[in-house]
């Protein structure tokens, strides 16, 4: 397989840690979003949004969306699962990975910070912006798994929600969110953290990091 | 069953489809999203985020974000189903749900509309980058559904792409943009409208309509 992706975009880094938790190898193709690079007519064409990640599978399938992907690999590739056997947990797992997928995430990408910029927004206020999104988002997450079992997000063993929400805890930090603030989402990252997959795929481990 | 919504919430109008398409009948409840009712603490007792849609069922279960109650319904009640049967096929749709849910709606959304608002963006601004949003993230759906086969944007039957692709043809006209540059998806919005379920989930049937 092969993963289009870029070392510093948290869903690529979603997509990451499924194939480690998985132990499937990919090869790991970067495209340099702060270059553009995203936006080449070669790229477009197998991602018309112009986003990361592009999955291609061994017979070539073109896969987008990092969540559809995630889901995509655990159909085809079910141990370990990443997602809980019970089907209303699954969906408070959903809900988590969806709230940061969803309402978090696309809010702060790269796309919608620049198009605040050529709106005439400075510099600090687009970053005020970034915070708002994660600070806003993480805070219901934090409610949404306060009553569930630990250490991950949904009990002893990772799902699709610590997925989503390491990448994210890493944006939140680097846009000056005080994380601590949410401390059982602290205690789901500190276990994720713990997990080879996971420490692997750190924006930081990757072959085009800067 | 109890789906707490709004009727012009585009995310509620997906999950209103899947009710109907699985011929499950549920309670309406309405908060009024212009006057703010999504952030009474009631209501955010149940959904953190304050956003809708929520479905409590009957055993008293609390389920949020639209795609995750709608990956509910399909596994709890799997006719007819609302994702294609093959792995690849599956991905695709959810692909197409979530260049929606993720990518266009909560860039546009309410909350987010309103903040470009507090940050001094004049009204004809805000609507320019609703109708981005909604032309970028179209565009792209039209190519990543243009080979498949039709009506539906996955062929014979709607699926979860179509549930989101409905709701956002809407908001996307109530914005301004220009959808005849999209003949797959309106063909796809004919196949659905043309059927009951999602004609009876339209904004204007519900009985909080304005």
């Amino acid at each position: 397989m092969k993963l289009h992706g870029y070392f510093r975009s948290s869903a690529a880094y979603r997509v990451r840690i499924a194939l480690n938790l998985k132990g499937l190898a990919a090869e790991h193709l970067p495209h340099h979003l702060r270059k553009g690079e995203q936006t080449a007519p070669d790229y477009l064409a197998l991602n018309p949004q112009g986003l990361v990640p592009t999955l291609e599978d061994d017979a070539g399938a073109i896969l987008t969306q990092s969540l559809a992907i995630i889901e995509w690999l655990d159909e085809t590739h079910p141990t370990p699962p990443l997602l809980p056997l019970d089907a209303l947990q699954r969906a408070k797992a959903r809900a988590v990975a969806q709230a940061i997928a969803c309402d978090i995430h696309p809010v702060q990408n790269l796309k919608v910070l620049a198009r605040l910029r050529q709106l005439g927004l400075a510099d600090d206020k687009v970053t005020e912006w970034a915070a708002w999104a994660n600070r806003e988002g993480l805070s219901a997450c934090e409610k949404l798994v306060a009553e569930e079992p630990g250490p991950f997000c949904f009990g002893k063993v990772p799902t699709i929600a610590d997925l989503c929400l390491v990448p994210q805890l890493a944006n939140a930090r680097r846009f000056g969110v005080d994380v601590s603030a949410f401390p059982r989402l602290l205690q789901a990252e500190a276990a994720c953290k713990a997990v080879q997959a996971f420490a692997d795929a750190a924006p930081d481990k990757q072959h085009d990091a800067e």
